[in-house]
């Protein structure tokens, strides 16, 4: 078992063995995901999916929607977190355009597929074909090539979108869980939380498809691919925060095995996360407060395994640096 | 105000407002602390203080007491943990020999008060000269041309001494607070538990220099003085976990106003740092269950400072980007 080698190499380092925590769970989590050994040279890469959302119509966000293709736009140019953080950590992110209105966005992928998805409010936000089209691009995205996968999102009113599929999958209460995503009042929650409550009383098939395709957005399903993919070629993907989180409601759904392969970034400041990180029965490394999505948690997270991988490489063995062992 | 300039830069980013949590919450903190923005090339630097524990002598550790100067060999040589963090984080770490047993560590700054301090089980550890001499070179370790300080710690029985700084400045009994340290099983904490509470009845002064002197470590008082020096010229200096943190009881003894310099990277894994945080009133950064020490959080914890302080200069502003803002 090369999780058993792993943890021998980690035991022959120079600390008591155990000493480095949820850095070490993360190295064997990771070798037992990939088959492998952490690279010495992470090769990492960042998807940043961006949709619009039709449910944003019934007035749920406190943003206007255009804001989805000028932050597309900001990605394009290198002026958003997603991107500072992605220079700190060394990689570069790709910008997928899964539908974002007023045209392709130029300089992202141009992967589209409908300008934005309809008002869940009212009708499906898509159709089947659309939804299997949505995960059917993020699982071409993975590859074998990738020793690690990041997720990001993009989309006003995409944690209305979550937050449904939250309540349709894991059967949570729209009161309970529904929150201010990029800041609503208490008042825009309580809207926001009925808007919610209605569509899920319209849309009452509780079937793994049609639930993300009645509440998903593209760009949601392309993460849920995205997750697909890379656990059938085994290389570990890691999530962000409340969005990313919710495609993998949609993987476990779907096909839960799938969800070996997802690492845990952050625990989001977004109301729901709590309920939905346990209904994963996940536990992710960083507690920050974080609420902007783009995949910036994900990427603070790869500071982190980028220095777990280098611990367990260059550290001195007990035998090379002469360090007695306890009894 | 400068706090307040730096929120306005803050708010004016394009990102909702406080969506960047505690990455946020940090900027504004360092910006408080040293009077200046974050800058854009952050000079950090780490110590990691070394030195012996007479009270190894009752069988407090897991681990002999030699290991303190193989791992000081190791730092010196560059194959710890501390090591390979700092390494990630492109700094140097500085390897302080504040009383090592078996002479000067070769390549280690020399700042040796005695070969390890007297074991406080049965006398104090060290005389109230030691204990300002240790102090006193802290101190002056600390230099407004760093815009960061980190501590760091080696020292076999270590958590023994600074368990019993707990009790003394807080008054809590051992049997609640006292923990593995670097590996002891249940009878071994149970023993240790015993130990500490015999110590703190042989020295019953609660006069904080009393307390210090008494059941403190060279290295402990050391990095207490650089935290007291850290303040005095404005530089926010990074505790690690236990040990570090051991110090800043020291502090909040004889100084608590020195504490505003003190940021807290992690909460450790060992059994009385949650106790230690409270008391000193704490949240920190991260939470990866570590114990290790020589620095270790603080390091990781200095990758996220890092990463906070680029997104600070990098990203565009909702003007430079064209990005509406919300309501």
């Amino acid at each position: 078992m090369i999780s058993d080698l792993v943890q021998k190499r980690l035991d022959s380092l120079t600390k008591p063995p155990g000493s480095l925590g949820r850095m070490e769970e993360l190295i064997v989590r990771y070798a037992q995901i990939r088959g492998a050994e952490p690279p010495r040279q992470l090769r990492a890469t960042a998807y940043v999916f961006c949709a619009d959302h039709g449910v944003v119509a019934e007035g749920v966000s406190a943003w206007p929607g255009e804001v989805t293709r000028q932050m597309a736009l900001n990605f394009v140019s290198g002026g958003a977190a997603i991107n500072v953080l992605c220079r700190q950590a060394g990689i570069d992110p790709f910008i997928v355009d899964m539908g974002v209105l007023g045209g392709p966005v130029p300089g992202a992928l141009n992967r589209r597929i409908a300008p934005g998805t309809r008002n869940f409010a009212r009708e499906p936000a898509m159709t089947a074909e659309q939804a299997l089209g949505a995960i059917e691009t993020g699982r071409q995205l993975a590859s074998r090539d990738h020793d690690l996968i990041l997720c990001g999102d993009m989309g006003i009113g995409n944690t209305t979108a979550a937050t449904a599929l939250l309540c349709a999958y894991a059967g949570c209460d729209p009161a309970e869980v529904t929150g201010a995503g990029a800041g609503l009042d208490d008042a825009g929650i309580r809207h926001k939380s009925e808007v919610i409550r209605r569509a899920l009383a319209l849309h009452p098939s509780r079937e793994p498809l049609d639930v993300a395709a009645c509440f998903g957005g593209f760009e949601i399903l392309a993460i849920a691919g995205l997750i697909l993919g890379s656990a059938s070629v085994r290389v570990p993907v890691v999530m962000d925060g409340f969005i990313t989180c919710s495609a993998a409601l949609i993987v476990k759904a779907l096909e839960p095995a799938a969800l070996d392969a997802v690492l845990y970034s952050h625990r989001s400041a977004e109301r729901g996360h709590r309920v939905m990180l346990e209904f994963l029965g996940a536990r992710p490394l960083l507690d920050l407060d974080l609420r902007l999505g783009e995949g910036s948690g994900a990427v603070l997270a790869l500071l982190l395994i980028q220095a777990a991988f280098r611990l367990y490489h260059e550290m001195a063995t007990f035998d090379q640096a002469s360090v007695s062992r306890n009894d």
